[in-house]
């Protein structure tokens, strides 16, 4: 029964396990009981009856650690605001609240695309598939896909659980569309479906991190799932620092200094994530500097963990979106060579399909003992949503030409991308218009994130109500306009300058609305703190 | 940026974060990287650039510790004989595999609730509600039912991040649901919505284990997600055994016996994990012998997680489910007085929808501080899928009599609820007429889990290769007959005892095949062995 407490992992590696076990009576192989000596925690022992059994001074210390400021104070703000207006209209001089802290599209209207949602639909319901009726409704090849989506899946069952890594069919589809994009080879076995990026994430800092030794290099800004994630897993962050001044470039020798700097202070370093196109700086690497970072993981025996989740969000035509898989390839590099994790995720793209949770990692230079073992834990998760796969397939087989629903669904994803390009541009120009704002290129992903140099007098006030001053801004601001902006503290920036990011992603007729709230905001704001 | 190492929980408790946070340069603050000491693993050094930087040796040795044996070896197994099949009918001695190593009811041919299904197609592709061809496809109520759902959800995105607990309007349904079963009060706000059962019971586990000191209560049997759980986040399993003479009876002196030796050892016990009905054992507790648990938590200051995600899979018409929730509060103990945390899934019930990763948890008892903390876990995934947010609410607040769909949807309920019935009663009966195997009656849930009495030859054979008694009798079921039962070692059984697990979900004609299969295996196995 030694399963049933962390036993020696040597026992684990040479198999010994199930033979030795059997052998043992359950308590006396329980070493980790017979070891541990006595504790001093009160709730040990029966005296505890009266406290509460759990308080934040007994809790798991590595959960009050993390932090995620994407849904952090502001939008609880948000929140209770939104609770007001709804209950009393003209309680705030504002009619709604608009959340441009999060890149949640169809909360702010954003329209699904409709081939993805007849797919989905018939597939939840088969029984209608070869209905007549059916056929009025839904584009034929949708009904294709679907009945083409159910032959993929064991028994065409969509309510069962799949293998832990996702519908084998639905993986290939996904392996199809990733050498389409890059143009080498993808094996569907490398894929592991699960429900959104954010629990593949989780999954590679639990294997990744066995203590606040081992660390994982972060940009700074950063996502803060990422921060959260190493927060919640034990490890340390150690973070490099993206160059605002070169549109928030990416420099190998900030990567090279820190991570001797950690190295210097005895942390491993496990991994280097990457983000691209950049959240929340929206900056797209270019293919030679990609090719130096690769090149720096594999001197530095690092997995390369690639965020990459906006790759269809790219609104600059002189740029284009390389995966690092297929940069490392086309530098001949492949499985033996660099340990590289690449996540996408449904949630966002041109379809934002951020309820769906559907995401998958592409896994490759692990040896097969390790994918064992991130197989093992995405089993005891049994599988990710099949909504969710079933999504991620279509998003990375869409239409093609010639398909029936072609031409509606390239309109509606070119009509997307498109105005996001000009509210990304809108509010890039707004934003530098503002006194003592500047604001780099969106050249992809969702946001902008502005930095703002406030007046001393503006700082001193920040230290009265106990609040960072981009944190002070964004609550001013959220309680004069209701726009929900997300302090540049939450994502990391460098000590003394101060940003807040915001989401390109309010409807295109709301953007002169968001504007010109925001520019009278900002005036009357820095007139109050002009020196 | 202190926030990007595990700095002091008091700081966040104080929530002096914000403020002191910014005056401090940000690495000169990351004092887990300054007061770290070096260290002597090897890949801390740039001379581990030729190693692969991911080995077993290197990864986080908790991974390695967790086990889950329902998708383990034999499940492995299972897949190869399959894909031989397939390639080659003939290869094998059967035409088939039959999964009955885990509850997965659809993958086995049930098929799934109409009314559920038409609800969720029509959530996913609202576009057609209005539609004059959509009333011959879809039942009015369950028209009528997605329009009010989608009413519930803001600007009625199905695509869009929820609130992380899930949708407000479909927890209020929840709630709904909780008081009609049990007469007292639930609170929306003290559910939240997850992705099936499993990441409520991680976050728990992941909020209440700090260390290996730090101990939960489990029963032996016991489903190995909380095996697995525990490991993952480096507690100690504290096994509590259900007494298989008295129907895998949970005596509250047991209890006792288990926490007194665990906390002699030195270990903080914070949590009893009860599971009703039974998994794998299938018993069903009685309303006193649940008060007397009740009892037993408030008195040890211990958490109750109450697996409960069995509550319709009922089959004894004699007994009935009560839920924690009601005996506690029937008890007249609230909020202050227990704290409780109940954990239901979509995926089982009568409606078996594993594919859809639905569920969610009551979270009772618990200061309005630590809830705060169970948010921000959940916040950092956003939200879970909502298709299985809406299926949970659908599965919590069903057709009503009246309701144009009551009739199907109670006749499609009652007729596999009953057929389930009748299968355990065959398989059980079939059990207990093999040589050296008696089996409990199931009361509930959807498995059987037979002991089986084997002959020292047998014993003998299976040391010799190297694997547990009952590991080597599933092995041989298995490429004899093709029917995959999961061995009771992965499970926890009293040491020198052996069973297996068998789900009673093949469907109800191919029954007779499996029982004649399985009788036939039997008795050539036990010849074979028989002194």
């Amino acid at each position: 029964m030694r399963r049933f407490v962390i036993g020696s992992a040597r026992n684990l590696i040479h198999r010994s396990h199930q033979n030795s076990q059997f052998q043992r009576p359950l308590l006396s192989s329980s070493y980790r009981l017979l070891s541990s000596s006595p504790s001093a925690d009160p709730s040990s022992s029966s005296s505890s009856t009266m406290a509460p059994p759990v308080a934040l001074n007994n809790i798991n210390p590595k959960v009050l650690e993390c932090e995620y400021a994407v849904r952090g104070e502001i939008v609880t703000l948000a929140q209770k605001l939104q609770e007001e207006i709804t209950a009393k209209p003209e309680s705030h001089p504002f009619e709604e609240i608009l959340y441009c802290n999060i890149g949640n599209p169809h909360s702010l209207g954003q329209q699904p695309i409709t081939f993805f949602r007849e797919v989905l639909a018939l597939c939840d319901h088969p029984a209608i598939l070869d209905k007549s009726e059916t056929q009025g409704l839904f584009s034929a090849d949708s009904i294709e896909r679907a009945w083409h989506i159910l032959d993929q899946i064991p028994g065409r069952a969509t309510g069962a659980y799949s293998h832990s890594q996702g519908v084998k069919g639905l993986r290939d589809a996904i392996a199809a569309g990733i050498e389409a994009r890059d143009g080498f080879a993808a094996d569907p076995n490398d894929i592991f479906l699960t429900d959104g990026a954010s629990p593949a994430v989780h999954m590679m800092m639990q294997l990744l991190i066995r203590s606040e030794k081992d660390g994982i290099l972060c940009p700074i800004p950063q996502y803060p799932l990422y921060s959260a994630s190493i927060a919640l897993h034990g490890g340390s962050l150690v973070p490099y620092y993206l160059d605002e001044a070169t549109g928030w470039g990416l420099e190998v020798s900030e990567l090279k200094k820190q991570l001797e700097t950690a190295r210097s202070k005895g942390i491993t370093v496990r991994a280097l994530v990457v983000i691209n196109p950049g959240n929340p700086t929206g900056q797209l690497l270019a293919e030679e500097n990609q090719k130096a970072i690769v090149e720096f993981c594999k001197q530095e025996g690092l997995v390369l963990l690639a965020d990459e989740v906006y790759q269809e969000n790219v609104y600059v035509p002189e740029k284009k979106f390389h995966s690092f898989k297929k940069v490392s390839r086309s530098m001949g590099y492949g499985e033996k060579d660099i340990s590289l994790v690449s996540f996408q995720s449904v949630s966002k793209g041109y379809h934002g399909e951020c309820g769906k949770r559907g995401g998958y990692m592409e896994v490759t230079g692990f040896g097969a003992d390790v994918r064992e073992q991130i197989y093992k834990v995405a089993s005891v998760n049994l599988c990710s949503n099949i909504s969710g796969q079933i999504l991620a397939s279509l998003v990375m087989s869409p239409p093609k030409v010639g398909d029936e629903s072609y031409e509606s669904y390239s309109a509606e994803r070119d009509g997307i991308l498109s105005s996001l390009a000009r509210r990304a541009k809108t509010l890039e120009d707004a934003f530098n218009k503002l006194e003592g704002v500047t604001c780099n290129k969106a050249e992809g992903a969702m946001y902008l994130f502005p930095r703002i140099d406030l007046p001393e007098k503006a700082i001193k006030a920040t230290e009265a109500a106990k609040k960072a001053p981009d944190a002070y801004y964004c609550q001013r601001l959220l309680t004069a306009t209701g726009i929900v902006f997300v302090p540049g503290s939450g994502f990391g920036q460098v000590p003394g300058t101060w940003h807040f990011r915001c989401t390109i992603l309010p409807q295109e007729e709301k953007i002169p609305a968001v504007v010109s709230r925001l520019t009278d905001f900002h005036k009357s704001f820095m007139d109050e703190f002009r020196g």
